[in-house]
C-alpha cells in the first residue's frame, strides 16, 4: 500500500496526534505547520501573515462590488488567499514526490488526488472532542465546556468551508476518504500501532 | 483489540465478501444467513418465512386503524417482525459470547453495544457498486445498469429504514462505527490482509 497518507480531521478528534505518531511509527516524514514555513520561504510573505491569510477564509473574500474601494480591498485579500493556496499546492506536491509522508489537512487529499494517497479522516463524538480539548488546554486557558463546544463547532465550520471552496466536495463526507477512524473513547497512542500495521 | 467484528455495508460495496474473507484470515466464525437458520431452529417459523418477515420491514407494519380487519393483519405482521427481531437479538448475543466472530448486518453493532465490538462500515461510490453488482450477476440475470442502480438504491433505503427503526440512529452515519472502509476501485481480496492486520 502507498505511503503518502493524508489526514483530514475534526477539531479535537486527535487527528493531528494520530498523524504525527503514525509518521513516527512508520519512520516517514510528517508535514503540518512545516508547510507554512515552506510557503514563507517560497514567497515574500511572513509565516504569521500566511497563517492569517489562510484563516481569513477565501469563501468570505470573493470580490463584491458594494462601493469601489471596499471591493478593491476584498479583491486584494482574495488574491492573496489564492496565492497562498497555489504556493501550498505546489509545495505539497513537491513534498509528496520527494518521499513517503503524512500530511495534515490543507486539502492534501484533493491536491494529491492523481498520486492516489491513502486518505484518512479522523472524527469523534462532540463530548469526546470537548474532553480531549479540556485535557490539552495550556495553562492559563480557562475556557468552559460551553465555550470549547462553540470553538470546536466554529473551527469545524471553517474547515468545512475551506475544503468545500477548494475541492467542490463535502468535508468529512466518507466518500472523499479511504478510511474513516472514530477516536471516541480511544487513547490515540494506543490505536496508532494497529493503524500503522495497515502499511506494513 | 477485541475480535467481535460487526459489518454494516452498502449494497454492492463488497462488505459481505470483506467480512467473510476477514473471518477466514483471522480464523474466526462468520455469521450471515446462518443467523436465519438459527432463528428457524429457535422458533416455529421456516427460514424462508423469516426472510420474508425481515424483508417486509417493520416500519411499514406499524398497526394502523383504517378498518378493523386490515388493522388486525398489520398488527399481526408487526408482531411477527418484532418476534423475529427479538429472536435474532438473542441469537446474536449468544453467538458473540461463544467465540470471536464476524457478524454481517442485522443491527449487530447496536445489539452488541455493551460488548463493544469493532464496528466496521463498508461503502463505495455508486458507480463502483453498480460495477460490482454487474460482475456478480448470476447467469440469466440481465438487469441493465439503470435497473441495478434502482435496485441498489432500494436495498440501501430498506437497510437504512430497518436500522433506524431498531436503533433510533442513522444507518451509515460514521459516528455509529469505529472504522469506515471505502472499497471504491479496490479488489476486496487484496485489501483484506491489511484490514486483518489491525487485529493481529
Amino acid at each position: 500500500m502507498g505511503r503518502i497518507i493524508t489526514i483530514g480531521r475534526e477539531f479535537g478528534s486527535g487527528g493531528r496526534e494520530l498523524g504525527r505518531r503514525l509518521a513516527e511509527e512508520l519512520g516517514i516524514e510528517y508535514y503540518d505547520r512545516e508547510i507554512l514555513t515552506q510557503i514563507a520561504k517560497h514567497t515574500s510573505m511572513a509565516e504569521e501573515y500566511i497563517q492569517n491569510v489562510v484563516e481569513r477564509q477565501p469563501h468570505s473574500l470573493l470580490p463584491i462590488t458594494i462601493g469601489r474601494s471596499f471591493a478593491y480591498v476584498e479583491d486584494y485579500a482574495f488574491k492573496q488567499a489564492q496565492a497562498v493556496y497555489q504556493a501550498q499546492s505546489k509545495i505539497i506536491r513537491e513534498l509528496a514526490e520527494k518521499s513517503d509522508c503524512v500530511i495534515i489537512g490543507r486539502c492534501a487529499d484533493y491536491i494529491l488526488r492523481d498520486q492516489k494517497p491513502l486518505r484518512i479522516f479522523v472524527y469523534a463524538d462532540l463530548e469526546s472532542r470537548i474532553a480531549r480539548c479540556m485535557d490539552r488546554r495550556s495553562e492559563g486557558e480557562d475556557l468552559t465546556e460551553k465555550e470549547l463546544k462553540k470553538q470546536i463547532q466554529a473551527m469545524d465550520k471553517n474547515r468545512a468551508r475551506y475544503y468545500e471552496f477548494y475541492t467542490g466536495t463535502k468535508w468529512g463526507d466518507k466518500l472523499n476518504y479511504d478510511l474513516c477512524i472514530n477516536t471516541t473513547g480511544t487513547v490515540i497512542k494506543e490505536i496508532v500501532p494497529a493503524v500503522a500495521k495497515i502499511f506494513d
